[in-house]
């Protein structure tokens, strides 16, 4: 089976939240900071749905770059592994061991900045046979020209590119599956029109 | 003085939010949905955190246009106002009345669709002498060449255009104020990026 | 009351439509070909539920300017009005006859190109005391630039700039009148996503 | 012969419409809603006429997602497999079955939202042999950014990323074949400039 | 009869092109350099057509500012009036004399760049009573909010802002004027998708 | 003379920095943030130039808000007049005396963020007989559509609204005054592209 | 030496342009049509400038698509192969044989519509060895999104996505070599800015 | 390790900057001249600052093209080699050699304009071994369309496609190392948003 037909599943997959810290996010203008924010609530309450490990690392919060945005940690909780300079996470031995530890070949991987956070951990983990997804619309960077370009290298080098709702629903297989109703609640409480169809729906009940 | 330098105060001012209605949402296309539901939330968070008087009223709820989007009702409570067919929310006289209950002569108003449901009370009020504040990004629309034909239609008549953080700002006037900095907290809750700044600045204290 | 104030009724208001020819047509691109062609199926449709009277006019039909658009003369009759070369229709002894004929005072006007063809019979009509409304989402010029200079120019003289579905709505006025549930048709039928709110209603009943 | 340069032909292709339900389509963002209509009778329309097979089906059809739109079942007919919770239709035996059973290798391909419905069959029947041609716009997903990723991914893995006009030529290849009128006035009917030079051709006649 | 309503004639208009050089040309950014250069030679040549008075400036035409671009002076023919320093071309007793000189008093002007070349100017005239229509398009600036702020003020202070087509279409009035059909070929020369018809039309001739 | 014909001189102008600071430069997101810092240092650079008169004030710079930008206190100077609560900066002694100590009526007024900090002493001042100049291009907001309220709402009041380079052009008001060359490289410094063309011309010399 | 590092050479090129047709234009949408228009006369002028063999061929011109749009026959000659069905250029034998009369085996490729009079002969001549420049500005089609999954498809297939000017700059490979001057002037021609850079420069010698 | 994870360091990489001179910059219009410019300016102090070699060429500077723009050679100095002809750098032996003489097989790449400059030399390059990396942003070219398609190309052909600020991030790996603060200042200074960060951040210290 090729790589690019398989499939995430709740076993298969860790969730890895690279620099998503309030200073580097508002210097991000490639998307909207409000559908940006609304993303990563969205994959990572997917994740904490399924109790899917996940990794959330910073780089140097203690400077300008400042603290993890609390609506990561109030969902995955407060554990952060803090890089003290590498900028790839993934030369972070820290990062990378709690990775491993998974036992998992499926990353489920979004960063800020797209081309520095997301992009060097990604390229790292597939040359190690890892499969890695990169969510595109949880990351976020300086401009739209450089989520393009970014978007070009990934795919250049092997990584899927994807987006958080699509990760949610391959993840979730099918809708009668244990945490379907849960995973289907995830998914419209962050796709703001989807949700006022469910609204109009049940309030006909 | 010119109506046009005159200022919200929280003694002269009364919120009206007309037809934001789940089954018309989801038919905007002028802003993004995510964004739009923000901006009405700041709006009604600011209301009630003055204790603003307000007046919600929704067209045919039972129908396919649906009820009041929950995210109102949940912040300015469960009272609305059902017109059973007037377009024009000043058509209805229990609407009409609540607005002249208040005694007070400026309207701070926003509607779904922008061009029908806040045009044409805006249309009404501003006739009437009141001061009609048209809150143009916790309104929504069609498409953009609607928001702007409906933008120059509104000035052309007398209307301010505005939008919900200028409205904030101007009825707030001093960050000293009694409510300062519950307003302040509203305020950043729905301007995502400085949410980020203060998260930033406090992480250090 | 002011002008400003006043609004469209099923007795007032006269449908003009100027030189919607399909040669020109093709020369339009400040906005989707296939928005534009919706929007002037729903503004004739809204005048032909009412009966209101309508004027439609084209400019040498003969010549590559081309027939009427046959969506228009589908839905108000094929009776055109072809001028054999005044570029301003309200020059035009037969067009400006059959607008007075109709006895009213408020004209519903659209034309293609919007810079030309609705441009200069909305200025002349303004001047001899017409209330005029220019339906800008019904009509269509060259690109985007034309389009924000004639919304300026329009204004400026007086002309209220307007989109068909908010005329609809406004000389409807309420959903219980005598022709309510077929003006909401032609409503839902031209707003693709309101129509899909319907049909999920519906499919429930 | 290498797969990118093999054709349609109308004995070698099925055509699968996937989740095109009226509570999905409220939800997408990244092209104009009656684009994406009109496009989608389009594809429709090709396959009628050319007696194509087809195999629509939905998920969930109950529910908020609501029933199929009726400009679909309108032209292909009612027969609609309603999957009670398979994400990925191509896991649904019904539709994998329907598939099979037309003995055909090349699947026209479209589903409502992109990144979903369109995308894990599209990988999956690739991934079994298949030629798939994604119709990326008679899809649509919720914004843009999804629409971008999407395309990405779905070249990467060996689909053919395509559009509707572009299917219809391929599969009519000339102009004098049996069905070549037919499908010509399908292309016009559903390229509106193109129709509107029809139009002023035939005027003349 | 209002200002608004009047209209420009063959025998009351002249026309004013201010400092496009081509070392300001190249600093422009807020419509395409293509389209600028067409909307351009259109104006230019509506003038040429018609022998309408046309008066160009240049500003230090002899340092980076550069030379006028050759296809004004091609069509309207080389006397320039270079300016030594004046900003405002109306403080150039040479250009306001040269307006003067006609006799008329309606101008119609362009300029590079609009909020400065254009702008003041316009200003200038309006003050002293002229009716000024300034061409938006065959005018150009640094950027698109330039542009928009140069709008709303030559509109806020009486001049009427309009683009090259407009002003072809409003001095031409009637296609059976003597200069008709050369006028016409100048529209169908610089609106490209309109030649194109016209040559589909004349092809079968 | 009309007040929109009036012009600024370098005796009858003063310039009001307002709230440029940077915890809140990096909320706006209505124009790239590289352009908007550009503008700010051509403004504040023409003042310089010019020994202008010039007001700073910062709200709550201790907290959040943070200081004013480097790049303003670099040109204009160190002192900033720090308001303790004033969201509107005429309401603040300090900061209208300093404007009233000028004995100038004409205010080029520039604010972060354009909806309140702009507007609200924009319209304070106009209603007190001064003429401002709201430069739109040195001022920034959350975004697209609240700039566009703010033009539309200052325009409507009577601000003239503009962009920094259209206010160095009219105070210039001729190349050969005192400053000419001097505010000439002010502008080329801040117009990317008409910088490279003075580079080209010069490289020859 | 790989496919993609080889150049075209006068020597070993052809160009092919299909069906750029009057009546197909107008329908076109995806970039301006005055660029459209710009860049087929420079690809063409380059060729005819190095009397690199081209191919030229319409799909039944005398129907509604209308003749080949003058400004290529007036550059590169009256000779057209007219198709009288086959959709893919390739399919008539007139036009390969005449693209293999040439003994070349690198064809520069533009096509009205991109998605199918370029894509097909596209896929299909480098099926056949052929290596093929897709000339993506110098083709156009109904919209943006047609336009970007061409550019895939193509790319999917080995095709070289380019554009005109890129072209030109790769053949001409040098500025001293035979024709250098007249392409450099071809180039200057139809890059506007680039053009007054020249203006600015020869007016000073 | 495959090509594509390998990455920059300080000793394997050499920064080659092609024709970035005055003449070509005005006509480059795909990103903003100010953006470019900046990228421009961090990509060169990044190299400066890791004492990287460089090359710089330019073609024909005595001509229309001009100089190489003062803010590269005030960084890199003044060592310019100028092709009198080869359009394609890598066939200039100068450059040629510049780049073996660093013995590094990794090449840091942009230029004027991306179709030309950056593509040829990038392709050339590749063929022989080199691992280049094509810095999009720090390159411009005529429009956006263009910019795309040779993403796509240069993507095809294996090249990175990168931007400035991934470059330096790449390079600098960890913000430990001996120029690792001088490293974030260059990335400060030409980031604006996360510069005023930075600003916020130190003015509490």
């Amino acid at each position: 089976m090729s790589k690019f037909s398989e499939v995430l599943t709740p076993d298969n997959a860790v969730l890895a939240m690279i620099d998503h810290q309030t200073g580097l996010l508002v210097s991000c203008a490639d998307e909207h900071p409000l559908v940006v924010k609304n993303n990563i609530q969205g994959l990572c309450s997917m994740a904490k749905t399924l109790d899917l490990p996940s990794v959330v690392t910073a780089s140097l919060a203690d400077g300008p770059n400042g603290p993890i945005m609390p609506e990561i940690t109030h969902i995955l909780g407060d554990k952060v592994i803090n890089r003290e300079g590498e900028i790839n996470a993934w030369h972070s031995s820290a990062f990378k061991s709690a990775i491993e530890a998974t036992g998992r070949k499926k990353i489920i991987m979004a960063g800020i900045v797209t081309d520095v956070c997301l992009m060097f951990p990604a390229l790292s983990a597939v040359e190690e046979g890892y499969d890695v997804y990169a969510v595109i619309d949880a990351s976020a960077t300086w401009n739209k020209i450089v989520q393009q370009a970014s978007i070009h290298r990934l795919t250049q080098a092997g990584v899927k590119v994807t987006t958080w709702a699509s990760v949610l629903a391959e993840i979730m297989s099918d809708w009668r599956c244990e945490k379907g109703m849960e995973l289907g609640q995830v998914l419209a409480d962050h796709t703001t029109s989807y949700n006022y169809v469910m609204n109009s729906y049940f309030a006909r009940n």
